[in-house]
C-alpha cells in the first residue's frame, strides 16, 4: 500500500470516491429530467473514466479534436461526438477513417466547413451527421442566428455524404437562460421552415444544476469538469471544496519569509488559468494560504493569515482553478481510495492537441 | 521537402536561422564584457539545442528539475546547474544518482535544505557544489540578505560531503541594478567575514543586454528564453519581433462575424501566460489581428483592424506571450529553416515536473 503523501511531487491525485459521486450525481440529475448526458472527455482524458461515464448511463462522449477522439475510439468507445469544426485535407481524411470504424459527429457552423466535410464523405456508404453551431451568447464558434442556423442545415441536408444532426452550442457560463431562449427560437424557425430537427445539445459544468431549464428545450448536455470540479466550479456555486476530486500534491522547498511558502507546484502544473479569479488555487491543508503566485515551477504562497505555518518538506494539496488543463501537463495521474494509492494511469489523450 | 504551411495545426515551428542567430548573439556578448554563459535549457527542454549552446560557448547548461537534469544526463551534457532547491528522500536518491555519473550542483536556501543535501552526500567520493540561492528582488525562493547568505555558506562548508559554490540569483525583470547592488553587498559581506566566494551566478533574457552591469559582479549569467524570444522579451525591450524563432502555427477554423476569428490554437497551445501583457500573441501574417481570447482549444481573434482579413483554412503563427511553457505542451516540434521543415524532434524533457 502507498499513501498519497510518499508520492513523488508534484504529481496529480483523482480521489477515486468523489469522481464516482459526482459522475452518479450528474447522471441521476439527467435521468430526472429527461435528457441525455453525453459527458466531454476534455477533462480526464482518460479512458478509464469515459467507459465509466457509459456504463452508469451516457449516451457516448464528447471530445474536442480528432487526437482525442483517435485514442478514445482505439479504446473502445463506440459513440463520439466531435465539438470542432474540421478544416483542411489532413484532418478530413482522419475523420472519415474514424467514422469508418466508429460513430462519429462532428458540427460545422460555416458553408465553407459543410463544403469540406460534404466533399470528403460524399460517396460514404453511410452519412455523416453533422450539428449545427450555434453561438448562443459565448461569442466564440457558431452561427449567430436561428435563421442562419436554417439556411446552414439545408446545406447540410442537401449534401449526399451528410446527415444533419442537429443544433449544438456550448452556453456562456451562467447565461443558460439566455442560451435556452436562442435555441428555442431556433426550434420555432426550424419548425416554421418545415426543417426536420433532431437534437439540441447544449453543456457546461457551470449550469449543471440548471439541467432542468436545459432540458425544456435541449435533448442533450455535455458537462466536462463535473467529473473533478475545481476551484472555478466551486465559485460558480456548482460544486463545494468537499466535491473537488482533483488535487495537485506538491512540496514545500522553501520558507523565505515569515509569510511567504515556496511550493514545487508552478504554471507547469497548476496551470495559469485564473477564469477571473484571484488567486491560483485552494490548499486543503491550509485554506488561509492564498497561492498569490506562479512561475513555471515555482507556486508562491502567502502564508501570513495561517495560524499554523507550512514547514520544508511539508506535502499539501492544491484545488486548481481549472482541473482541465492540468491533466494535459502530466503524463500520469493516481487514482486514490481513502487516502491509499489504487492505480497509475497514463492520461492517454494528454497533448492530442490536433 | 515540406513547406511548414503543409504541417496539421496546431504545431510548433523554430526558425532555425533565428535561433543560431539568437545563441550567437548572446554568446558573443557575454565573451566581450567576461562573463561566463550557462543557458537555461527551460525554454527548448532539448538535447539538439543544449548541445548546440555548449558547442557556441557556454560553459554548461542550467537545468530546473531533476527530470530535465537525467534527460539531459541521458544526452551526454557534462556540466550542469540545477536551479532548485532539492528536498525529500526520493529527490535527493536521484541527485545522487545523477552526481554519480555527471557534473551537477545545486542551490538551497535554507538549513533544512542543507542538512538535507548534508546526509545525502556526507559519504560521496567527491563533494556536491551548493549554491546559496539569494533574493534580489524577485521575492521568490532565496536567502532575504547578504548576511543570511554568509550564515547559509558556513553551514555548506561544515558539511563534508558539500562544496561551497557561490551566490545565486534569479532577478526579477528590470531589476538587475537592484540586484547587482545586492550582490555586490554581498561580496563585501564575503570579504569582511574571510569566506571564500567562488562565483556568482545571475540570469534573465529581459535585461540580457545589460550583460555589461551584470559582469560587474556576477561570474555567470543563466538566459533560457533569449534562444527563442516571444512577445513579452519584445515588450521588455529584449527582442524584436523579427527575432523570435517560435510561432505556434494553427488554422482559421471560423469566421463567426465580420470582426471575429477563430483559430485551432487555445490555452492548450499558447498557455494562458499573460506576464503582464494585453492578449495572448502576436500574428504574424495579421498583426492588426489581436487575440482576445484563448480557450481551451479555441483562440479568439478580433480581425476588426486587419484591412485583409483571415480566411476559413488560412494558416497563421502565432508569436507566443512566453514561449518557454509552450514548448511544454506539445510532445514534438518542427524545426524550419527557410520555410522548409528540417526536422521535428521530440521534447524530450516535456512534461519532466519532478
Amino acid at each position: 500500500m502507498t499513501h498519497y503523501t510518499e508520492l513523488d511531487t508534484p504529481a496529480v491525485l483523482i480521489d477515486l470516491d468523489r469522481t464516482e459521486a459526482n459522475l452518479k450525481r450528474a447522471q441521476d440529475a439527467a435521468e430526472k429530467v429527461g435528457i441525455a448526458l453525453r459527458p466531454h472527455i476534455k477533462t480526464h482524458k482518460l479512458p478509464y473514466f469515459a467507459r465509466r461515464q457509459v456504463d452508469l448511463g451516457a449516451v457516448g462522449i464528447t471530445v474536442q479534436k480528432l487526437g482525442e477522439a483517435e485514442v478514445m475510439a482505439d479504446a473502445g468507445l463506440t459513440d463520439l461526438l466531435l465539438t470542432f469544426n474540421i478544416i483542411g485535407a489532413a484532418k478530413l481524411k482522419r475523420l472519415k477513417a474514424l467514422h469508418d470504424r466508429v460513430t462519429i459527429r462532428v458540427v460545422a457552423d460555416s458553408a465553407d466547413c459543410v463544403a469540406g466535410l460534404a466533399a470528403t464523405f460524399t460517396d460514404a456508404t453511410r452519412p455523416l451527421g453533422v450539428f449545427v453551431e450555434c453561438d448562443t451568447g459565448m461569442g466564440r464558434c457558431g452561427v449567430q442566428s436561428p435563421a442562419a442556423a436554417v439556411e446552414l442545415a439545408r446545406k447540410i441536408i442537401a449534401a449526399p455524404g451528410l446527415a444533419f444532426a442537429g443544433l449544438m452550442t456550448y452556453p456562456a457560463a451562467g447565461k443558460y437562460a439566455e442560451a435556452a431562449r436562442w435555441l428555442g427560437e431556433a426550434r420555432d424557425a426550424f419548425a416554421a421552415a418545415g426543417v426536420d430537427l433532431p437534437a439540441i445539445t447544449t453543456g457546461g459544468t457551470p449550469d449543471i444544476w440548471h439541467m432542468d431549464d436545459a432540458a425544456r428545450v435541449a435533448t442533450e448536455y455535455r458537462p466536462g469538469t463535473y467529473i473533478y470540479m475545481d476551484r472555478s466550479q466551486v465559485a460558480a456555486g456548482a460544486a463545494t471544496f468537499d466535491d473537488c476530486a482533483l488535487t495537485v500534491l506538491a512540496t514545500v522547498v522553501s520558507r523565505p519569509t515569515e509569510g511567504r511558502a515556496i511550493v514545487d507546484a508552478g504554471s507547469k502544473a497548476l496551470t495559469s488559468d485564473l477564469l477571473g479569479l484571484v488567486g491560483h488555487g485552494h490548499v486543503v491543508e491550509f485554506p488561509d494560504a492564498k497561492v498569490v503566485g506562479l512561475s513555471e515551477e515555482h507556486g508562491t504562497l502567502d502564508v501570513s493569515a495561517c495560524a499554523r505555518k507550512p514547514r520544508i518538506g511539508d506535502v499539501i494539496r492544491i484545488i486548481p482553478n481549472h482541473c482541465c488543463p492540468v491533466t494535459n501537463l502530466f503524463d500520469r495521474v493516481n487514482l486514490i481510495r481513502d487516502g491509499e494509492l489504487v492505480e497509475t494511469v497514463d492520461v492517454a489523450a494528454r497533448g492530442r492537441v490536433d
